[in-house]
């Protein structure tokens, strides 16, 4: 088995991982919504709101790929952003963490 | 003068109907959006609301088309939408509300 590889019990982990992070970051377009309809006032609100998911989910397509060989970077990108945290992703191989600790490294020194 | 020119008081007129009734569409969609955020219950709904935005802007870039060739046509859907009333075009002159009133009772056979 190649250190890439991932087992059961990862699937598993990553797989819920997922999922988590894509709740928080739907609540987190929720909790947007709601302020800016609370605070309709101009007639272009209701635009910009949809300027603003359109923009979101685009995002969102884009970042939440789940192939395994694509998952160090999505787990790293999705840590970077906030929807993650290091706790979310115990029980991965050491490996793969490490992957993903420098992939954020990486990522930030590129900023 | 050709009875489909458009005179200043009409211009006015037209304007402040074709502004309304935009008010009124945008205060209907703004409301639509308040129901559906207030009731958020499935990790959809937020594209949910964003494609029923999408559908509106679409239809709303086609319908509002501010040219006195199209004005008739727009001021009779937008009665048939039911974003308009007769009063709100009083001062036309009796051939465009006669065209008008034809342009709904065609539109209305057609359905």
């Amino acid at each position: 088995m190649s250190e890439w590889s991932w087992s059961k019990t990862e699937k598993k982990i990553a797989r819920k991982a997922f999922d988590t992070a894509y709740l928080r970051e739907i609540k987190q377009i929720e909790e947007e919504v709601k302020k800016r309809v609370e605070s309709f006032k101009e007639k272009n609100d209701v635009w910009d709101l949809h300027d603003y998911l359109t923009e979101r989910r685009r995002d969102i397509d884009r970042k939440y790929d789940y192939r395994y060989s694509q998952l160090i970077w999505v787990f790293a990108r999705l840590m970077i952003d906030g929807y993650l945290k290091e706790e979310d992703l115990e029980g991965l191989s050491e490996h793969k963490l490490l992957a993903i600790r420098e992939f954020i490294k990486l990522a930030r020194s590129n900023r």
